[in-house]
């Protein structure tokens, strides 16, 4: 076993006993916790944006978002109504690890939150291999990428346990194929949960909104 | 310095040597080569299909096509007219590094080709850390990605010689403002040459057609 693979291996071990612990201690709070994935530009942000605006009346929403650089999806997050919003700047790594999480969960109250959304940095490759402590990995391609993205980045799709098809009002001028996308990500793995919508024109977001109420496997 | 960061200088210092090794060989030989960077479903393949199909009449291309997974990259290359396509697949590294670009050279005869097009692993953070070789990265960006790209993803601005803003047929549809967008990434980057086009609609295709034909920074 080469060095790189040996320290590889030891990282995500390590990452996975931290996120055991977050994880078990959400759960003694009674906090459900989904994390966010996705390319660049799919729109989790705009997605959270608006889930905040609908959900966060009834439920105290905990959000951590992570950025390579800047902290505009923090400040996104803020303004559309975020109460509890903690930005996490990876400087430069291309994913979140659960070191970062256990950090930012120090300055949250967890009897105070019902709900943790941490949303990834933008990368379709590697979030998929950090464990953050989160129930569920929710993962989001937008019809402007094409559908074949499941096939692509297989371990994503495999490690997520709901897939959302953002941005289908774009559906008239893009070569996407609904049906194939789904195929493709069901082949993948079967039990995927799909949301099709547009954060845009609204579509789709209460089916969206309803199942996050009490969002189950 | 931690173990890990002890690890990955050593690995990218050996990556910068085979790199610099590379670039020597493609130099001897009189080829140019472009090592082309985005997020997954920018567009890469779709404007190398494009490129191919007109440029390829006329110079000899050869191609090399990062996969994480499938050959769907480079099978599309080949379909287009691609007569010297190397599939290389990462198996689940999130970038293409230039040991895997030596190997794919030694099935290509450097004095058939002109001209050297890598496409990368569809990630807008780690290939911004590792050199190939190349004379220069062209990153891709799509319309429907946002004009904050080059603000959150600094580092692959500031290391490419190109940007290319694709799909700019949906700028009708999107919340997209190309003034920003330009803005944004010449404070990142003021060298860098900006084209605006569409694969679909074949806007803008010339200009970076007579560009390329001989393309200098």
């Amino acid at each position: 076993m080469s060095a790189k693979i040996k320290i590889e291996k030891k990282i995500l071990s390590e990452n996975d006993k931290i996120a055991d612990g977050i994880r078990e201690r959400l759960h003694q709070n009674n906090i459900v916790s989904l994390n966010f994935v996705s390319s660049p530009g799919s729109g989790k942000t705009s997605l959270l944006e608006k889930t905040i605006g609908y959900l966060g009346k009834d439920t105290k929403i905990g959000m951590i978002a992570g950025h390579v650089q800047t902290e505009n999806d923090a400040n996104r997050l803020k303004a559309a109504g975020g109460k509890i919003v903690r930005p996490v700047v990876t400087g430069g790594a291309c994913h979140l690890d659960a070191r970062m999480i256990s950090k930012a969960l120090e300055s949250l109250d967890l009897e105070k939150i019902r709900m943790l959304i941490i949303e990834n940095v933008g990368n379709l490759v590697c979030p998929s291999s950090y464990d953050l402590g989160e129930d569920m990995k929710v993962v989001l391609m937008s019809v402007t990428e094409g559908d074949d993205k499941p096939l692509k980045y297989p371990a994503m799709f495999r490690r997520s346990s709901v897939m959302i098809i953002n941005k289908i009002d774009l559906l008239p001028y893009c070569d996407f194929n609904m049906d194939i996308a789904r195929e493709n990500a069901l082949k993948i793995n079967g039990k995927l949960r799909i949301f099709e919508l547009s954060c845009r024109t609204g579509d789709g977001l209460n089916k969206w909104y309803s199942w996050l109420k009490s969002p189950k496997i």
